[in-house]
């Protein structure tokens, strides 16, 4: 359900109403109740909750988790209490995911400011969820519209990234591509590598990054027969990805990545998280407390996200069944 | 003409040629007449040059700048003598361009690394003329398609740019957005800021630099009476300003600004360097050493560079009549 006083609420309810009853009895919400029935009052919807229930007559199965300080979380406002309830719910889905009760999660945004508050000091749902599943590290993607992007790093200062590139992540971001998009029916997936530096460092003359670091990874890559190219400037690998040259971008950074993609897909594109060893989808964009309970939030991307998850589900149950 | 080894001449002989008679004679190529004669039969144009001449008949004026080490120069290969002359030409334009005999300089794309072997150690064309005509600081703005964006800094290391944010070099920028598009005819140019963070550094989980240094310039300019707004997160402005939210965006770094704006207008989007005593627009791609001299280069965005440098002229010229 994401954050209780962003728009999690709404865009769950707007996308559960608009599945057909068979989709409907395939996904459990995890969440608070009477937050997800004020949302439901909001946007008039016909909508039944059963409260733990077995998937039956298309009505919608809520996993009521109840915090201690649910009382305090307020429509539209940071708070510790409502990043704690938006953090349990998570650890649930998790939990369960990994019991294999569920076959993915997906998720509504979270405010890191919030969990912050609350004492949860994760960067993000990316950071959490590596955490509590024990994963040796996760990649963010972002796919599902005109362009795909993975991460080599995500939530932190730009700062902390320009120091933080180094061959291993570079290495590992570039397999986790390849990898996903072979899962996903790919042969041999087209990757391209994002310099980090303006013009890729212009022979060194602004940043050694490039030398230093990233083209060994892609060299390595190359060697392990990885179809990879780069590195290349951030100012031409989008457009040529989105002209059909390449599969996805590895990005060095968060808004290097992400600009491009919401840029051309804003509401399409998905964000996927690869190296866990559950599925987990979630839409890409975030709390937005200015825009929360007006009524005025679009679901579109969450829809996406549930699509991108169920792909992922059935894709592994095939896999399972070879 | 730019770096003799890589579009540059090219671009600019297809250009010269595709102009009427009259734009032909208001234009001065600045470069190596030889060269511009190769590129000339490379494209089988039908063009004549009149070196060092008066404009008449429709024949394409050439300042003849020879360099010492021409004859090293080597097509689509960086070096030295490549550089060098490259620099040479526009050393000779802004020579021109201060002493009022020229009205605007539009420059082809010279070779950082090039110019820096020829040791003028610049960080490209907005570094040279900024030095050149003694400006105190200049701006990268890129125009002239479906996106504008100004620019804090541009051909820096990633590293340097996320260390060198300033308040007051974040308020000179907002101050050179509004001046110019002020002079080109809005009112009350409508700005954006962008965050250097992900997220704007997600209230200080991740960076300080919004607190810091960018939201004092945006309270300064609007206390000045600018319409600016900010910082909003990287990965939003962008999709804002190309909505019509706002009239142009302020980039905190060249990949920041350069990816949204060259992807969604690659051809029509112009370089335009603010804050000289001199006009000068630029094409927005590199030498593109691989793609050159094959007769392959589009002179689309020379085309359009020329296009807004002629603009810019006109409206000064009316400004002084007025």
């Amino acid at each position: 359900m994401g954050d209780p006083a962003g728009v999690g609420p709404e865009v769950v309810v707007a996308t559960m109403a608009q599945m057909s009853n068979l989709e409907r009895e395939s996904v459990l919400v995890i969440g608070n109740l009477n937050i997800l029935e004020k949302a439901k009052k909001l946007l008039n919807l016909d909508l039944h909750f059963d409260r733990d229930s077995e998937h039956q007559n298309g009505h919608v199965a809520v996993l009521h988790v109840p915090t201690k300080n649910d009382h305090q979380i307020i429509d539209c406002e940071i708070s510790g209490a409502a990043g704690e309830a938006a953090y349990q719910y998570v650890a649930k889905a998790v939990d369960m995911a990994t019991k294999q009760n569920i076959g993915a999660i997906v998720t509504a945004p979270l405010s890191k400011e919030a969990m912050h508050i609350a004492g949860r000091n994760y960067d993000g749902h990316t950071g959490l969820l590596t955490h509590l599943t024990r994963a040796k590290e996760a990649f963010m993607l972002l796919s599902g519209g005109k362009l795909s992007t993975i991460h080599v790093t995500t939530h932190m200062s730009l700062l902390d990234a320009a120091n933080g590139i180094r061959s291993s992540r570079v290495l590992s971001t570039i397999n986790a591509a390849d990898k996903h998009f072979k899962s996903i029916g790919m042969k041999s997936p087209r990757i391209a590598v994002a310099g980090l530096n303006p013009h890729c460092g212009e022979g060194g003359a602004f940043g050694m990054e490039e030398r230093n670091y990233i083209t060994p990874a892609i060299k390595a890559a190359r060697a392990a027969g990885i179809e990879v190219t780069g590195p290349i400037s951030g100012d031409i690998v989008f457009l040529k990805a989105l002209q059909g040259e390449f599969d996805v971008v590895v990005a060095q950074y968060h808004d290097q990545g992400h600009i491009p993609t919401k840029l051309v897909s804003f509401e399409e594109t998905v964000n996927i998280t690869l190296g866990l060893p559950i599925i987990r989808t979630s839409v890409d964009h975030g709390t937005a407390f200015d825009l929360a309970w007006k009524g005025r939030a679009k679901n579109k991307n969450l829809n996406a996200a549930v699509a991108y998850a169920r792909k992922l589900v059935s894709l592994s149950q095939q896999e399972m069944v070879l």
